[in-house]
């Protein structure tokens, strides 16, 4: 493998064109200010092959998942995506093709997300390849969305559909053999690749009153907002919107319900607003092409109660605990 | 090992106090505003065990050091550090101890250099302790200082003292059984934890035209700066400032003078500045109880001659070539 100076020169300088602050990747670090009246906002979440990806993935695909991941933090908090960094523990192992590959993926998705390379380390592990990401984005001063704003009586929406990637994970792991080949690959393509809605989530502050990204699955992240802002919410299952391939899983087997609503990796927005929002982002959703689909409401928190309830099509609650599901007794 | 949230709650939280944009590490992002007239700085460095650091050195002075590398580039730049995000990639089978301990060395260094913790993400690795720091401070807008601003005749000047911690890792090696235990012990320190100057870095920009921090060794980040600013430069290795403990290896063994000039990990400022701000450094020199100390000077590069050039007690040029050093034949 080529070495470091190499390596930022080959393939990720050309990244950092376009960001004057990068300085070429030149200098040791980068400058960054917010447009004017903006904040900065900052995430960072790192992965690690064998953990949170397997080795043998193809890297263009890992680099954009790794971006992307930061990217939906950003969006779901409100925030324009800018920049990001990336520190690379590469094995010496490792092929220079493969760290080419990771550079295309990079260079795909910030075509696509409007963001620049401004900065980054390269070091040799005797681990598995791990990839630490920070992203950058920026937001109106004083209106990032956070998980404590919700109050009772918010309608809980979330954006895209739900499921799809943590029914992919279940697909590669051969669990689902008798879908079709063509909802197969439409939900491993959703695991792979998740598709953060960068554009919709800036324009959610002074719409939705809290917002989280849902990483941890649809039941785990909803229960971060009601614990943060204290409150419950009822989700009625049957108007989580779900993919045709999702439908058609769910369609030979119910049970799936449960690896929709708590697998994770969704990587969309779940966020509350007040009634009077929803004629606005009915308009926001048409006009960006974008679902939005209103699926429970917050409500006051019981001491014993479970946070975040959610009922099947006849309005009987359902449990996920222990990773199944079942009806209460 | 806790799970991720409580660890956060237990560790991390309480090392976001104090700063409003941490929301508490609450949050999935953080939001960060430079004062006015100012940009944000980025830095990010990571660190991998076995590779930047023992597996069983002290957990508190990873944390440090891993922060302290971080917080050298700002200072280089010259910017005043404010805050920081850390990814940490753990095996499985690590103690929590060594987690309380590595908060407690981050804790005890925020209180040293005024930064706070304002995010970062744990996971769980099959590979070594990996730590990725990325840290944020802030400049006047414009002001940053670039390896590239040097100019023909302006004075090279570092921070400190050099070679300490390069001579550290040999003792650490077993290199210098003769030297006497103080000085050894001295040096050893300077090796686990460097000094990075962040208050005398954001005093700079004004005065010096080109600055770097000293990480891969004087000659090399010399190097960088003629490098980017089309230029040369020769020291005079007799200027270069040592401390006790490092006459004393020299003076038994002159030829250490490669490992002082070129062995890193000294987190010293080098910076070149043009000759009517002499005055001016040394006044701030004495303000701040920090040494500045002259050691060369920039010149026009020639074709086909190396960029540094170090000169001996008798103007002869010196050669550190293969890692070694030799006079010119």
């Amino acid at each position: 493998m080529p070495r470091e100076f190499e390596l930022i020169e080959r393939y990720f300088a050309p990244l950092a064109r376009g960001f004057a602050g990068a300085y070429g990747l030149l200098d040791d670090a980068a400058v960054i200010a917010p447009a004017p009246g903006h904040e900065l906002v900052a995430k960072t979440d790192a992965i690690v092959a064998g953990v949170h990806f397997l080795p043998d993935d193809p890297p263009e695909l890992v680099a954009r998942k790794a971006l992307r991941v930061n990217l939906s933090d950003l969006a779901a908090k409100g925030a324009l995506p800018r920049a990001y960094m990336v520190d690379l523990m590469l094995p010496r192992t490792l092929s220079e093709a493969w760290i080419a590959a990771f550079a295309r993926g990079l260079a795909e998705d910030q075509d696509e997300y409007g963001v620049h390379l401004i900065g980054g380390d390269t070091d040799s592990t005797p681990g598995p390849v791990t990839i630490a990401v920070m992203a950058f984005g920026e937001v109106p001063a004083g209106r990032l969305l956070r998980r404590g704003g919700a109050r009772a009586g918010d309608t809980v929406f979330v954006t895209g559909t739900i499921g799809d990637a943590a029914l992919g994970l279940e697909v590669l792991r051969g669990a689902l053999p008798d879908l079709d080949t063509k909802a197969a690959g439409f939900l491993v393509d959703r695991y792979h690749l998740p598709l953060p809605p960068v554009t919709l989530g800036p324009r959610l502050p002074g719409l939705a009153s809290a917002a989280i990204d849902i990483s941890d699955g649809l039941v785990a992240d909803l229960g971060h907002v009601c614990e943060v802002s204290g409150l419950a919410a009822v989700v009625e299952a049957t108007r989580v919107p779900l993919s045709a391939a999702a439908r058609a899983v769910l369609a030979a087997s119910p049970g799936r319900i449960a690896t929709v609503l708590t697998g994770g990796d969704d990587y969309e927005i779940l966020f509350t607003a007040p009634a009077h929002a929803a004629a606005e982002l009915a308009e926001l959703s048409r006009a960006l092409e974008a679902p939005i689909t209103p699926i429970g409401r917050m409500r006051a928190a019981q001491t014993g109660k479970e946070r975040v309830s959610i009922l099947d099509h006849a309005g009987r609650p359902l449990s996920f605990d222990r990773g199944g599901w079942s009806h209460f007794p």
